[in-house]
């Protein structure tokens, strides 16, 4: 479960928004362009359909060391074998989930605010995205919390943070310069790009020469 | 898992069959009426509002000591400590939700043709829902099989088979007059009655007298 304290680019993929192209390939360039860790979240999907594509997943990331997550259900993680569940304020409670998955798997949680993130500690997560940073269409009913939001998390959470919510390869450098902030997860700026795999590959450029073990850094 | 024998009459309920009504106040009446067993089935509540209700409905059933089904959802079965989990073909395939469940949680899988039940007892189901018997608007796009594909299930399988679609008081004698057929379920029938208690109670007076361990039943 420490593995994610060594994640840089969480990328989320979901049917809605690959601009039409099947999930697989686009995980596939996600990953050749340098992504440490895939979430997979459908939300209209049956869920033998869903099995069906998290399975491929778990193939595809299986082979290339990559930790593959999925939204929401806990089910097709266990049916699966995946490597953790990522769970919002629409999803099972967290202790539920710890209960059913128990150790092995990780559990992240989505946190908008400081009390969230304690909360979200408080009762097992392993990791917790914490945003939206910047404004995005993909939750625009949500107000940014800004850089703000993420140095107040890691000031008073000990858990890996993944800051979320309209990060681009032009503003990631502000965000990883934040201390304890080392991982940064997109959804549509890699999934939805023209190229899949040069989206991936910029950002992680964009990355190169931060120190992710700056002082303030969890450890 | 053997209670499941016991079974004559099992009710589903979902937010779309009440009339408008809540579900936990159909499942009370249901019950009140003569339900043994109790299936949720829901197919567009986040996993959040799911697993409130079906706590709701698990609170409800276990003082009444009726068992409680959830279709569809393993995750949520285990989460509120259901009796059971009921899969369709848009399900988890049934060898990954036993694995999951392990021996203590019942099984149940739909089978509309001798195949799919010879299949589902293959591999691991518990008990079979065989139908559509007569014609329903809750499933109009599969073609009833009738009382023909309960007589041929019954004298091919040997898990108990709960009898579904179109049946009401009227014909449900027929039904249970096959040999081996014991319970029966029914969505429209009772959750969206004026009455629910009384359409319960009805189908089960219509039952009455019937011999249930007649020759030809499973033991
Ligand atoms: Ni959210």
């Amino acid at each position: 479960r420490r593995r994610c304290r060594r994640w840089r680019l969480y990328v989320i993929v979901g049917s809605e928004h690959t601009g039409g192209r099947e999930v697989p390939a686009v995980v596939q360039a996600a990953i050749a362009g340098g992504a440490e860790v895939i979430q997979l979240r459908e939300k209209s999907l049956s869920t033998r359909a869903l099995y069906h594509l998290a399975r491929q997943l778990r193939e595809i990331t299986g082979e290339a060391g990559v930790d593959f997550i999925i939204n929401d259900r806990v089910d097709v993680a266990l049916a699966v074998g995946a490597d953790g569940v990522h769970l919002g304020s629409e999803d099972l409670p967290l202790p539920e989930a710890r209960r059913i998955l128990g150790d092995k798997l990780l559990l992240g949680a989505t946190a908008h605010s400081l009390e969230e993130a304690l909360k979200a500690q408080a009762v097992g997560a392993d990791y917790l995205g914490v945003g939206p940073v910047f404004p995005t269409a993909t939750k625009p009913d949500i107000p940014p919390g800004g850089l703000k939001l993420l140095r107040e998390v890691v000031s008073r959470v000990s858990l890996p943070v993944v800051a979320i919510g309209g990060i681009t390869a032009e503003n990631v450098r502000e965000v990883l310069a934040q201390p304890g902030v080392k991982c940064v997860a997109v959804v549509s700026a890699v999934a939805a790009a023209p190229d899949v795999k040069e989206a991936a590959a910029r950002l992680k450029r964009a990355m190169e020469g931060m120190d992710f073990d700056a002082a303030g850094s969890s450890p």
